[in-house]
C-alpha cells in the first residue's frame, strides 16, 4: 500500500517509519511547525530519519496554531509540567484536535500524491491524556477521511494497542538509533530530564530493558 | 449556543451567518487563505459581513494548499472549467478534503475560544461533486469531532438538506444584500459569467425568482 506518514521526529512516529517500510511503502513523510516549544529540535530528527531512508518530506507550517490556540505545548502558552506523564499532569499540553487537523493534511495532500492511506503512531499511553489519540477518535476519523476523499483514503495506526515501551523494543529490533530522536516539550539543546515526557521516555527505556542512549541535560 | 462559523465570502456562507445569528452566539468567523483564484475576492466579502454583524474575523493563511495540493481551483491549477455546475464538469476543481481541513482547524479554534460548535454551509447542490461536502461525510466528521475534544464539539450545517435557490430565498428573507458576495471560480474583479460556479448563482437567482444583483463582465 502506498502511505503518507506523520513524522514528528519523536520515538513513536520514528519507530513508525522503520516499521511501514517493513510492509508497505512511503510516498512521503509528512511534519509540521505548529510553534511548539519542541519543535525546531523535533523537526530536525524528522528531516534527519527522512534522509537515512530516503523518503520525501515535506514540513508544512501552522503558524496560526502557535498565534491563535491555548496549551503549554506552544511557545505563546505558559510552563511545561514537570513530573508524571498523566492526565492530571498534562492536560495542558494539550494541542486542542492537533491530530485531527495533522490527520486532515494528511488526508488531502495523500489525495493530492495518489497515497492510499496515513500512517499514525498513535499509541495506548497517550490514550488518557489526548482525546485525539484514542481508538475511538482514529476510527471516526478514518470514516470521515474515507467518506471524504475520492480514493477512499485510510488511517493506519500500527501502536494504537501497545505502549511506548513495546515501540522501543520493537523498534531496536529494526536497528533504529534512538539517539537520533527527541521527545523533551521544554525545547532546548538537550532533553531536561524532569517533564512529562523526558520522564515517560526514561521509564520507558528501563521497562522495555534497552539502555537509554538519550543524553539528559542533568 | 456558541457558535465558530466557516466563512467564505459566498451566497452560502453568509447566508448561514445571518441565519446563525437568529437562533444562536457567533463567537468567531473563519476564513481561509489558500490560495484559491478567487480567494481574495471572497475575503473582501467575508470581512465586510462580518463587520456588518460585528463578530469576530479571523483569517488564517494555509499556504501549502496552493504549494502542494492538486486542484484547477487553485492560482498552481489549470483553467476553470465553463458551462454546468455538477460532477463531470467541475471534478478538477475539487480541493482535496477541503472542507475536513477547514473543519478540524476550527474544531481546535472552537476548543481554545470555548465555542461548541461549527457552522458550515455545505448544501445538497454540491453533494454530486464535492465528496466532503455530502451528509454522509459532515456526519463521520462530527462524530470525529465531538470525540478528539474535550468540549465534544459539534457541527451544525443548517442547509445540509437545501439547496442554492432555498438559500437565497431564506437570505432574502433575512435581508442579505448578495451583491456583496462572491461565486466566481476565475477571480477578477467582476464576476466572469461563464463558469460552473457563475452558471448556478445566475440559475439559483432565477429559481428563485428573486433578482440576481450580481455584475457580470458579459
Amino acid at each position: 500500500m502506498k502511505t503518507l506518514i506523520l513524522l514528528s521526529g519523536g520515538i513513536d512516529s520514528v519507530t513508525a517509519l522503520y516499521y511501514t517500510l517493513q510492509e508497505h511503502s512511503v510516498t512521503a513523510a509528512l511534519s509540521f511547525h505548529y510553534g511548539s516549544k519542541h519543535n525546531d529540535q523535533e523537526l530536525k530528527f524528522a528531516a534527519w530519519h527522512a534522509n537515512q531512508t530516503g523518503i520525501h518530506h515535506e514540513i508544512i507550517s501552522l503558524d496560526f496554531i502557535n498565534k491563535l490556540f491555548k496549551s503549554d505545548l506552544l511557545q505563546s502558552g505558559g510552563e511545561i509540567p514537570e513530573g508524571r506523564y498523566n492526565q492530571e499532569n498534562m492536560q495542558s499540553t494539550v494541542v486542542p484536535f492537533r491530530n485531527g487537523i495533522m490527520l486532515s493534511i494528511a488526508a488531502g495532500l495523500a489525495e493530492s500524491l495518489g497515497a492510499e492511506a496515513i500512517v499514525i503512531a498513535a499509541h495506548s499511553g497517550d490514550h488518557a491524556i489526548y482525546p485525539d489519540c484514542r481508538n475511538d477518535f482514529l476510527l471516526k476519523m478514518e470514516a470521515a477521511i474515507t467518506a471524504g476523499t475520492y480514493a477512499g483514503i485510510r488511517i493506519l495506526a500500527p501502536f494504537a494497542n501497545v505502549d511506548k515501551t513495546e515501540i522501543i523494543r520493537r523498534g531496536t529490533k529494526l536497528g533504529i538509533d534512538y539517539s537520533q530522536t527527541w521527545s523533551c516539550y521544554c525545547g532546548g539543546t538537550l532533553h531536561c530530564g524532569h517533564c512529562g515526557t523526558c520522564t515517560e521516555r526514561k521509564e520507558s527505556f528501563a521497562l522495555a530493558g534497552i539502555p537509554d542512549p538519550t543524553l539528559y541535560k542533568e
